[in-house]
């Protein structure tokens, strides 16, 4: 008997047809006697509905009411599919966020995990009932529904998995598994049966959008080992877990592809110390990830600072940065540039040489300009021309042979 | 500057634009410098949509479930309304049924509000803020959340304007006021500028659905003036009050049809006390409230015992007859019969006589069978055909002279 937490995201309970399905596999493993915790997302496209609702009622809808209308989303699918598991004789209590003890900070719309009080959950694992969880919601100190922010049902989840000591939490999506690149851009990318924390980390930060770094972080803080598989195929996935000597004989697990970022620059700063210190906290203050960090100070003694934030954040980060560039007497900020961030990633680069340099031959040969580089022990980042990025992803991954298997 | 509790019917708060509408009207009295308390219901038909989901997931959905399912529509509106609000430059707080403290007993699908912790609206409005409550919801002890059954946010506003002891609960609907009777069946039919909570109420409990008895009942314990109008057209509507004596001068004040109960009859049942106590314990505990009844015992000792529950009960109803009839010895219980109830209604029978009898020959006259007959201080009821139901109505609309003002 194991205990098993399940996360199913919105396209796995798009309708009735599919929650039932959700329910019959919930039900088999409730039969095999395993405790079973779900999360659930809300289902198909309803969140876009309700952001499309809000848009006709208010242009920039106040964060807080935002996330009392999404969370909704998430109430309707624990409902239906706790019926659904009703119906076919499994006993299910659903819980929302708040519900299950799921407490926040006080940030709407991006909310952190702070704690989970667990005792309702476990009272109802202990009577015997398949326990649903709203995914993407929590209570914060005053009472109010907050959301967890993109990803936030993974991070639910692994975080129930984790507070509840489950043996291991299974994400259901609509892909079958990680891959050693998205296969819609590179058809010849592998499914990976294994994957470290670590890796798993890069590449979704990196923009493999099959789980979100927050979520590979929890799981790696507790070792709750995550499994990703697709609700609607069979097989077995990739599972997420930590490193071991195995792994490490790969040195390139996967390579990825982020155009979700644009560059941005602060032109001229003085070249005083505290000047990246003010750009910084002017972003940070306003809640912008920003990612990668160039600066090259010149002669004069007058500096650029260049860096990738969300393409989704730059008008505010334009904000922020005209006011902060004013202060410190810079020139400027230069108008944002989309880019793609193309990077490698694997555990076996700590033990091996020479693959940064791989990378940039490689590049080089195919006549694609890089324009920042960032690298850490486990992964080398380009950031590259938004034209043309797919194909150097095709041309790296076949670099590095991805596409042949290391077993 | 007056306190004034809101509450907005589902077609007030249909899509986008409605809520803009209404949005106006609160924000025309925010800045008149009133404390606004603004009840609302789900979204036109999402209530609709919601139940048939479930039916599709569970051909009999749980309770419980069915509850946090149909909350969402109230979420969703008030989570809009605040926006719109905001869009208009009215601070606005939305707050669900749980946070604004409308406390619940354990009977989900039909939850009785038990007390209302007034705190958090009270200190919103403190703060300047108009505040949006999800009608129709509350919390139970075990922080479920329960619905409070038809007519809930109507009910939700009148027991926040007792709790919060504001001035007037104003209900805005789809109707500019209560009539003498229903003016889709009676064409001549007459708005009344005023009514006693004791006319409203036996007209709500007979079917004039403008108003839920148990709003009405809320109002008049604890004398919270109610105004009845329309959310799109302009007008006073009605007000629902304490009775006076320019009131009682009108001795009816309106007819209505109710055509949503349905007869049972238990045949046969011995002649021995206690046997109507079996009977109707057993319908209470399935939750259906009973309406008229009728017992006639024959000279065998025998009895037949005929009452009218709601349609929608009528399933529940005969499982437990059958087994209550089984247990007491009686034959067993007829099919049931759709009917009609027709009613008059007016504080001003209490000091008039021969009003039943007026209404029985009015029937009589136009050869209407009558088939159950009840009454009570301010009030005739007769059981009908449902049938020419509508015409009778006409006709006893008529007789009483309902159409001519009383001023």
């Amino acid at each position: 008997m194991g205990f098993i937490v399940q996360k199913y995201g919105g396209s796995s309970v798009k309708d009735a047809e599919r929650i039932q399905v959700v329910a019959g596999r919930i039900a088999e493993e409730a039969r095999e006697g395993h405790q079973v915790v779900v999360v659930v997302s809300a289902m198909g496209d309803s969140t876009d509905r309700l952001l499309e609702l809000a848009k006709q009622v208010n242009p920039s809808p106040p964060d807080r009411e935002m996330d009392m209308l999404l969370a909704t989303g998430e109430q309707v699918s624990i409902a239906l599919l706790a019926m659904a598991l009703q119906a076919v004789g499994i006993p299910a209590l659903s819980l929302t966020g708040p519900q299950a003890g799921i407490r926040t900070d006080r940030v709407y719309g991006k909310g952190k995990i702070q704690g989970i009080d667990t005792n309702r959950i476990r009272k109802a694992l202990d009577e015997g009932q398949a326990v649903i969880v709203a995914g993407f919601q929590g209570i914060n100190a005053e009472q109010d529904i907050t959301t967890l922010g993109r990803g936030g049902s993974d991070l639910t989840a692994v975080a129930l998995a984790a507070a509840l000591k489950a043996d291991i939490c299974e994400i259901y999506t609509d892909v079958d598994g990680i891959y050693t690149a998205d296969p819609r851009i590179v058809p010849e990318a592998r499914k990976l049966d294994v994957i470290s924390y670590d890796e798993a980390l890069e590449l979704a930060s990196l923009g493999a959008k099959v789980l979100q770094s927050r979520s590979v972080e929890f799981g790696k803080r507790y070792n709750v080992p995550l499994r990703v598989l697709s609700s609607f195929k069979q097989g077995k996935g990739t599972v997420v877990m930590a490193e071991n000597e195995v792994m490490e004989a790969v040195v390139v697990r996967g390579a990825a592809l982020n155009t979700d970022e644009a560059k941005l620059t602060v032109l001229d700063v003085p070249d005083r110390p505290g000047m990246a210190a003010a750009v910084f906290s002017a972003l940070a203050d306003q809640h912008i990830n920003v990612d990668m960090i160039v600066q090259n100070t010149s002669e004069e003694g007058e500096t650029d600072i260049s860096f990738t934030v969300p393409r989704t954040d730059v008008r505010k980060s334009l904000d922020a940065l005209q006011r902060v560039a004013e202060e410190v007497g810079a020139q400027g900020v230069s108008s944002p540039k989309n880019i793609a961030k193309l990077s490698i990633v694997g555990i076996g680069m700590r033990s091996h040489t020479g693959i940064a340099s791989k990378l940039f031959a490689v590049l080089a040969e195919h006549e694609i300009n890089i324009d920042m580089i960032s690298t850490s022990e486990i992964k080398v980042s380009v950031v590259i021309e938004e034209e043309g990025a797919e194909e150097a992803l095709r041309v790296v991954h076949r670099a590095f042979e991805l596409d042949k298997s290391d077993e």
